[in-house]
């Protein structure tokens, strides 16, 4: 009997902000789900609330599914999701299917899918985008695999997706869905920089005295550059526009530094992109041992006078 | 008494692709339009489809008008407009209120209002967003002007704008309206190239055989990099993907320039802008002798083979 939502039944191995959501949105859409974390009592207050079924560990996860088993790895990439992926090598058998949701590496999956290919472990990478956003509005979603196993997991994408026939695709073979999910963060620092670019040109420009707030909310409606980062832009500066008290510091988290990284492997130019990276890394600090280079050298040829760290702001600069 | 939609009569000057497009909206918006270009034919074709009143001369379209007047110019940005505006000083009189609608330089929109100001006629620049898109879906409309005349136009932004209370913003002061264009564009600009490398990227990895339209359409649902530049990227991927007949050559028309030389003379760094500019121009050709001068120095200093122009592709290339 082929599973359908009425009778399908998979596990979710992590249930942080990201696991957590999608199996309200795949109860939501009448999923059975067994959710298993290393934090029973998280477990079971997701077991209260929406109703799914809390395992104590990967194993009673294992065995409350039947064959084949769907088992959906929602846990950071890297060594949690390796060590979840080697576990479920020895727990699952034959036909059953491992799905990666993590930001893994698309080298990494193609190489977990051979590895549980081995023993007849099917493996699927899926790359999930969407943030908290996704329980309300449902994720994109960027699947790799056997066609057979992602057939099979059909229904379990038809629910998290913003809609059934839409925001989801497998994109090809083992490997595809994380590589598809990579660029597609890559672009969105490249989209992210230009946004912050434009807006930091506003604010330097005093003398209009413009209502950031204001001109990105207008952007939104019938302007070429509206998007749902706008959206996101335009409500957080609704609420304050002078960022007094966030810190210039921006995180970055793997795959941009690998979209990089695959620009130049290939050769293929990817300026803005590998720019954005590299802003955030000078926004980590990154950049100043470079710049107290540069004002020494300023200092060493033309004799510019050079700031020293804790003196007045400007003091005997050049 | 004051103008409503009902009794409001305006000029417009300039009936091309966005000027003729906007009469269009602004007659559904059941406003009346007195419009006058060099081709009289093209006025009177607009005049039998839609009602607008063709004027053979700006004489004609000024008498045509019950005072305070409002002139529109959507001509090119420079020597037209600046010829309209010189001619619009000597017809009108004050109280008299001319709109800029292209995409001039802010300083020349200031240098304007001021000497119009002399004579007592009030000058308004609008930035206008929304390119042949903006008929059915309405126009992102930003204002700068003195507020008694902005109040004066209202009724016509309201008409073009996607929605009576949506998508137009008063600025702030004159100028202050191109300089929020100038800066969307800037940012169009680097959003553009962060998809194209995105693209550039999945496009080279044939091993995974992607399909490019299904991703981007996949990616208007859910995906954090949704936005209407993507819409439109679905939709001609989804015509033709391969691009063969598309020549690699990318225009600029301006404000991407102008956004680049602000961001230099306030000393705000703005690389990914910057740099989506400079990619625009090695499209044009102009990387090319940087690349001859490249290839020689490589020869010179390490003796690489280099390619010969009408030369077969890669011969001797090290």
């Amino acid at each position: 009997m082929e599973a359908t939502e009425a009778t399908m039944r998979l596990g979710m191995i992590g249930l942080g902000r990201m696991g957590g959501n999608m199996v309200r949105r795949l109860r939501r859409g009448g999923l059975g789900v067994v959710g298993h974390t290393r934090h029973f009592e998280h477990a079971r207050q997701l077991e209260d609330e929406c109703g799914m079924r809390a395992a104590a560990s990967a194993e009673d996860l294992v065995r409350e599914l039947a064959p084949p088993r769907i088992v959906w790895l929602m846990l950071p990439a890297g060594r949690p999701t390796e060590e979840h992926v080697e576990r479920l090598s020895e727990l699952l058998e034959a036909g059953d299917v491992v799905v990666d949701g993590a930001n893994s590496h698309f080298e990494d999956s193609m190489r977990r899918g051979e590895s549980l290919g081995e023993r007849g472990i099917r493996f699927v990478d899926a790359g999930v985008s969407g943030g908290i956003w996704g329980l309300d509005e449902g994720y994109a979603l960027m699947v790799g695999g056997p066609p057979a196993a992602v057939a099979l997991l059909e229904p379990v994408l038809r629910a998290l997706a913003p809609a059934p026939d839409r925001g989801w695709l497998h994109c090809g073979p083992t490997g595809s869905g994380h590589f598809v999910k990579m660029i597609h963060n890559g672009i969105e620092y490249g989209m992210m920089q230009a946004y912050a670019e434009g807006f930091a040109l506003l604010e330097a420009r005093r003398d209009f005295g413009l209502d950031l707030a204001a001109i990105a909310e207008m952007w939104r409606h019938g302007s070429v550059v509206r998007s749902w980062l706008l959206d996101l832009t335009a409500g957080f500066l609704a609420e304050d526009q002078k960022l007094e008290s966030v810190a210039p510091h921006v995180g970055d988290s793997g795959e941009g530094r690998w979209t990089v990284i695959e620009a130049i492997e290939r050769g293929v130019p990817a300026p803005v992109i590998a720019t954005s990276m590299m802003m955030r890394f000078a926004s980590q600090g990154q950049a100043d041992y470079a710049s107290k280079i540069l004002a020494m050298m300023r200092n060493s040829f033309g004799g510019h006078a050079f700031r020293r760290t804790g003196g007045a702001d400007g003091a005997g600069d050049v």
